[in-house]
C-alpha cells in the first residue's frame, strides 16, 4: 500500500493523543513528524506529551518539532482554566507516563514544515488540530508552500453550529483568528473538520472499556486518559452523552474524505469584534467558480467509529 | 398537470413582486391566496402592492389577506430607511400602477392560513418571504397545522454566510426572531432558502431589458420596478454585480427542490443578545436521526434563472 506522508500539528491534549494513535494505527500513513503547538497545554508540554504518547505506542521513530509558543498577535500564552478542566493540567488527564527517551528536534516546527512541503509537495498531508499559528508562520516565511502541500485538513471552526468558546468561535480558531484567516484565505487546499461534525462523533466508556480489557499498557493508559476526558464532558456538555472525537476525526477525514459530506465554500475568519474567531462564508466570493475550503457538514459516525476502534484496538493490543 | 396549492406570505417589496410573478407564471401552481406582512413596507401597503401586481399580471382571481402589522414582541412597526432605499417608499420602486379594483379580504391572513391548512393538508405549500410573524401566530392559535401543511419554504436566514442587517441576522428573521424561532423549532417541514443561495442568484439589466423589449404593460412596468432594485444593489452591494432573486428563488425551490443542494439540520433562532436573529444549528440536537429544517446551501443558478426568465417572460408577453 502506498503510504501517505503525514504531519500532525498538535497541542497535545487528550483528543490529540487519540489523533496520534489513529495516525500511528492507520495502515496507510507514514507519519513523518509531529509539530507542537500551544493550546490545550503550553508548547513545550505539547511536545513532551507527543513524545510520551509516541513511546507508549511504540512509535519512537517519529520526530517531534517545537512550534510557536503563542499566537501571532500576542507575546505570551497561558492555558485557559477550561482547557485544564477538560484535558487535565498535564494535558493527558493527569495520567503518569514514563519520561520520553527521545527529545524534541532542534529544528523548529515551522522550518520542518517548509522543508517537508518542498520535499514531498502534493504527497504531503498536514493535519493541524490546534491553533493555526505554525501554519500561518510557515506561509509567511515561505508563501510557495500554499501551492505545494497536497492537503491540509484542520480540526477547527464551526460553520453550521455555534462555537464552543463563544457563540461564534471554536477554541482552536479562537486562539489565533488572524493566523486562521491567513490560512483560510490562502491558496491552500483546505478541509475544515469543525464542530459541525466532531460534535456528532462521540466516544463513550463502552469503547474505553474495550481498551482496558486488552490488559496492555497502551490499552489501560489510553482508557485512563480518555475516561478523564469523558468525565469532563459529562460536566461541560452533558447533552452529548460522550466525548467528541475532534482531533482523530480530522486525521480520519484526511485519509478517507468519504467519512463526511462537504460544502465547497470560500471563507474568511473574523479577526476583530464580538464575533472574533467566527469561520464563515465570504459573500463577495460566493459566485467564484473555484472554492479553496471544503467544509465537512455531516459524518458517517458509525463507519468512522468502527474504523477508529479497529485502528486503535489493534495498536493497543501490540503495546 | 396536478397543480400545487400555494400560499405566499409577502411584505411586497420588489423581489416579492417577482415571487408573485413566478407563482402566477409557473404552470404547476394553484395560487390560492397571498397573505401580507410588514417588512419592506407596512402591512396595508404590502396587501395593496400584492393586489396591484396581481392585477398587472391578470391574476385578479387571487385573494389577498392582511396579516399581523408588527412583530410578536412589539406594538408598532416602522419601515427601515434601508428598506425604502432598496424597494422605494411605495415598495415597488416608486413605479405607479393603477389602483387595484379588488380589495383585501375581510378574513385575517392568520385565519386564512389555518383554514387552508385544515382543508388542503399535505397538498399545501406555504412560501413566506417576509417576517415569520403570521406563521408563528397561526401555529400559536392552531398548533395542529405544524403537522398538516405539506411544506413551508421560507426566504430568510443565513447559515454559511453573514447576515445582511448584522453580522448574524438576515432581514426577514431580524424583524421577529422570536416568531422565527417558534417556526424553526416546530414540527413543520421547513425549507430554508437563505442568503446562502439567494446571494448566488442574481438578475441584471440584461434580463430586465428583455422584459422591456416585450413592449407590454407588464413587461415594461416590471422592468421599471426591478431596475430600481438593481440600481439600489449597485449602491448597497457593489460586489454582487446584480440584484439577488431572494423571494422568487424560494418559490422556485418550493416547486423544484432540485434547484438546490441542501443540509438537513435541527436549528434554532437566537432571540436575544448581540446575535439576535442568527439562524444556526442546535448542538444538542445534532445526533437526532430526524431533522425538521432543510437548508439550501448551493444553487444551480443557471437552470433556475432560465426557468425564472421562461415563466416571467411568457407571463409578461400576455399582459
Amino acid at each position: 500500500m502506498a503510504k501517505r506522508k503525514m504531519i500532525l500539528d498538535l497541542d497535545t491534549g487528550i483528543d490529540d493523543a487519540m489523533a496520534i494513535a489513529y495516525a500511528v494505527g492507520a495502515p496507510d500513513v507514514d507519519l513523518i513528524g509531529i509539530m507542537s503547538s500551544y493550546g490545550n497545554v503550553v508548547v513545550e508540554q505539547a511536545a513532551h506529551n507527543s513524545l510520551q504518547i509516541l513511546a507508549l505506542l511504540g512509535a519512537t521513530d517519529v520526530p517531534v518539532f517545537v512550534g510557536e509558543p503563542h499566537s501571532s498577535t500576542t507575546e505570551h500564552f497561558d492555558v485557559m482554566a477550561i482547557s485544564q478542566q477538560i484535558h487535565g493540567k498535564n494535558g493527558i488527564g493527569e495520567v503518569d507516563l514514563p519520561a520520553p527517551k527521545r527529545q524534541p528536534e532542534a529544528q523548529s516546527a515551522v522550518d520542518f514544515l517548509i522543508d517537508a512541503a518542498h520535499q514531498y509537495g502534493a504527497d504531503l498531508t498536514l493535519v493541524p488540530t490546534g491553533p493555526l499559528t505554525n501554519l500561518a508562520a510557515a506561509l509567511k516565511k515561505a508563501p510557495e508552500i500554499a501551492n505545494e502541500i497536497g492537503n491540509v485538513t484542520i480540526m477547527g471552526g464551526a460553520l453550521t453550529v455555534p462555537g464552543n468558546v463563544s457563540h461564534y468561535a471554536e477554541a482552536n480558531i479562537n486562539q489565533d483568528a488572524e493566523a486562521a484567516n491567513a490560512v483560510f484565505t490562502s491558496a491552500l487546499n483546505l478541509t475544515m473538520v469543525g464542530l459541525d461534525v466532531t460534535l456528532r462523533t462521540l466516544l463513550t466508556k463502552h469503547e474505553t472499556g474495550q481498551w482496558r480489557d486488552l490488559k496492555t499498557t497502551a490499552g489501560e493508559k489510553f482508557a485512563d486518559i480518555v475516561d478523564y476526558y469523558i468525565a469532563a464532558y459529562d460536566v461541560t456538555s452533558p447533552d452529548l452523552h460522550g466525548c467528541a472525537l475532534h482531533d482523530p476525526l480530522a486525521v480520519g477525514v484526511a485519509l478517507d474524505p468519504s467519512f463526511v459530506t462537504t460544502l465547497g465554500l470560500n471563507m474568511y475568519v473574523q479577526d476583530s469584534g464580538e464575533d472574533y474567531g467566527r469561520t464563515i462564508g465570504d459573500p463577495a466570493r460566493l459566485a467564484d467558480p473555484e472554492t479553496n475550503v471544503t467544509v465537512a457538514l455531516t459524518v458517517d459516525k458509525d463507519r468512522y467509529l468502527k474504523t477508529f476502534m479497529s485502528y486503535l484496538t489493534t495498536l493497543f493490543k501490540q503495546n
